[in-house]
């Protein structure tokens, strides 16, 4: 359960001294063959002229190979930026090597745009002498500006001076993230999925908020890992890899960003990366199905960026191949931690609200009225006011319903609602005392996470609203939002004064 | 146009010392045959025993006939409340003799809802001696809670004791509306029409928002009226009155609210009343179209009450009949006027947001497509911030058309996007230097309102946002929106500290 995701989050992972990014590049564990490295610049925006120097950070994933598989999804926003028609272009071979990453621009609506992004990609391609059609350029931030093209030439040759770790590309790729967010599953012995979800419990999956409470990421040689896979696989990545031929094959993923919750930086981005030998086929297959599952499944603020992206790659460096279920299986849990975690940090959000979908006949209509619930203005606000206003809930799923199941194969009239464990509402009425409003108020409280409190993950559960319609047997479905707090307001609204 | 009718408004229309239900009442134009009563009480909900009391408004509008046509719109919100499920019930007949509204409680999914509904109304009715089915209760408020019968049944019978005037009414169906909102249309010679909308320069229609700065209002007796007629129809209603046979008849409207806009009422409801003689069918069918294109397409914070309601009623007090075209060709910007007011005076609202569809092949798309681009919260922070983040608004249509141009109808390539007069996107990209951007700012900062001033409406005109796809002659489709500031946060959520 994404609830018991949340609850292994424990920033007293963190040493004394030591950031969320160094917790990540000690402990992520690091598929073979892949490296990062980051650099940053300043500009004067074209459009702007005026205006102070905006910093902006270039950072680049390389793929060693031996095999260089590559899947995306991209939004289905119809004014994508020049990144993503980029990646449309260049994904439809299967085949990518290398993906630089810059911030502050997001290059859409940008006069030159598309062209702009071949030459950040040809930069890069020289880089590592790759053919530039290996080599993505991917961008986050403001809508219609242009790339300070001239500056990002100059500064993507000294990447290689910007080696860094996991935990250094998560914090590099972030706008107004609160923490860097990177997660990793072993598809070694132990089998695959979520310790935590009581589902399986030789499950073996780490991510970087619950790190610190986990044992050691996978079942073999973490010791020597430490310090002398780190230090023989320097050039690869900080951090710990998985070494020698044999091995079990890892995924590591890493996520930024939480839709269009910046004034200026509009982009959710997470990449995959496994040294399992993965046809591209099958890795788009199971990278639409994973998504669908769990970004598809978010929302903070209910707007879909004309950047949004998923990337994975796959090189083959474990000498291991992976079928396509067991991919899945393992990938699942990690894109759906990943997801939470984009939510966990949005923009000023205090409370993450889980709510989740029973005996909806459609996944899709179970999805959309879900998305409905938690985008509901009034849904949010009151829980950021710990303030159990059920009716409010009632009226954005009836809204929801109204909007969605045109069909009408849901029966209204069958609702059973259950909020933090308490029912309700039942057979067209709700059941509301003053003990029910103070249980509901208190697991409010305990929910609230301080949205000004940045750096490390912060684990306060969720608002959990089951919304039961009795009768069809379908699997559950859960959508994640955020709440709607004066902190997203002074960030998205007061930021120019 | 609604910025011409915004334009139109002025707060100076009240005297010394007058407040704005006073200036409602002294200058609205009443239709004959209709009173209006208003009453209050107290009571502790029985779901919250330990709270303190909460204050409850009862009013009554009366139809004296001599004819009861009657017709209404309801939510689509697929958890109705109890008095939207008596409305669908008793205007199938399509009589109505009066409408008992209470605030504080909206009677939603509370246990026996529906009889309690049905008692209020038998009580109405009794008052009057009308056949109960031909008594309507309507109430805005908590979503959840039970009606105070008890005192309710208490409170009715001392109504006719609280005769007012349209101002009064409108007040009293007020919620967290920061002033009462009535407007009229007279059908007399002059046509029919909005004057400042220079489409009609005959027309003659007014609204509470724009009757201080009006001549008189139709284009006889007033002075007569002011006074005369107000006595000689005191019983009627305070303000002024159509007298006479042969006197052209009128439309008023009330309305309050703007969607679910406060932490605990939820209701928008308007009623429109004419003392032209029309068929329950005809006003059904005008009703249903004015509805689609004012209210329908407004709105604050996306999330549809489970009370909306729109009844009108018509009594042929005047005498004469309308056609049809007539009816909706002066109903049509009445309607708009009380829509726009409805936005004017949402819950925290500083920015009006005007967004006009051009060139969109179907007409039920661009309403979608537009309330998309208004509802984005970012859209709507980035207004209040009075920040001209363009971007934002192009993130927000290209994901509406990926919502709802299935079909894809619209060519994204053909937008010419113009806000504020100033053309800012075409051909793919956008027009973006500092001149546009300060240009940009200076319009907006020019269209703040202050969210915490009430009391009377404020002219601020609008955010004009123009979303051309050229090569479709099709009518534009405008949608009104409300952006979104610490006010509404303030009120939503923050309301139990």
């Amino acid at each position: 359960m994404l609830r018991g995701g949340v609850a292994m989050v424990d920033p007293s992972a963190a040493r004394p001294g030591e950031s969320w990014r160094e917790v990540l590049d000690r402990r992520a564990l690091v598929p073979r063959g892949f490296r990062f490295f980051r650099r940053s610049l300043t500009f004067i925006p074209a459009e702007r002229p005026g205006s102070p120097p905006s910093s902006m950070t270039i950072s680049c994933l390389h793929n060693q190979g031996p095999e260089f598989s590559a899947a995306a999804v991209t939004t289905t926003n119809r004014f994508p930026g020049a990144p993503v028609i980029l990646a449309r272009e260049r994904l439809s071979r299967g085949r990518l090597q290398a993906i630089l990453v810059n911030t502050k621009v997001a290059n859409v609506a940008a006069p030159g745009g598309l062209e702009a992004a071949r030459q950040v990609a040809a930069a890069g391609a020289r880089l590592f002498s790759l053919p530039p059609e290996e080599v993505l350029s991917v961008s986050t931030g403001v809508i219609g500006w242009s790339l300070p093209l001239e500056e990002m030439l100059r500064e993507i040759p000294a990447l290689p001076q910007g080696s860094c770790g996991v935990g250094g590309f998560a914090e590099a790729i972030m706008t107004t993230d609160r923490y860097p967010k990177a997660g990793w599953v072993s598809l070694g012995e132990g089998g695959h999925g979520v310790a935590d979800t009581g589902a399986d419990p030789g499950a073996d999956i780490r991510t970087g908020g619950s790190a610190g409470t986990q044992g050691d990421p996978c079942g073999e040689g973490t010791g020597e890992g430490r310090g002398g896979a780190a230090s023989r696989v320097a050039t690869a990545s900080r951090g710990r890899t998985a070494s020698g031929n044999g091995t079990a094959p890892v995924i590591l993923g890493v996520a930024k960003g939480a839709g269009m919750v910046e004034p200026h930086l509009a982009t959710m981005l997470a990449f995959f990366v496994t040294d399992a030998s993965v046809p591209p086929e099958t890795l788009g297959r199971v990278l639409r199905r994973v998504t669908e599952k769990s970004f598809n499944h978010l929302s903070v603020d209910s707007d879909q960026s004309t950047s949004d992206m998923v990337v994975a790659l796959a090189n083959g460096a474990s000498g291991r191949s992976v079928d396509e279920a067991e991919l899945e299986a393992a990938w699942q849990p990690l894109a759906d931690r990943l997801a939470l975690e984009i939510v966990r940090n949005g923009e000023g959000t205090s409370h993450v609200i889980e709510v989740v979908l029973r005996g909806v006949p459609c996944a899709t209509l179970a999805r959309d009225v879900g998305r409905h619930v938690v985008n509901s203005p009034l849904v949010k606000t009151a829980i950021f006011g710990n303030d159990p206003n059920v009716g409010r809930i009632l009226m954005a799923l009836g809204d929801g319903l109204s909007r969605y199941d045109h069909r009408g194969v849901i029966d209204p009239s069958g609702l059973v609602m259950t909020i933090a464990g308490r029912e309700v509402y039942r057979e067209g009425a709700f059941l509301l005392d003053q003990e029910t409003e103070d249980l509901l108020c208190a697991s409010l409280r305990a929910a609230a996470m301080d949205p000004l409190l940045a750096g490390v993950p912060q684990d306060r559960g969720t608002v959990p609203i089951v919304l039961d319609f009795p009768g069809n047997d379908r699997e559950d479905v859960r959508v994640i939002g955020s709440d709607l707090t004066d902190e997203y307001l002074r960030v998205n609204a007061d930021y120019r004064t």
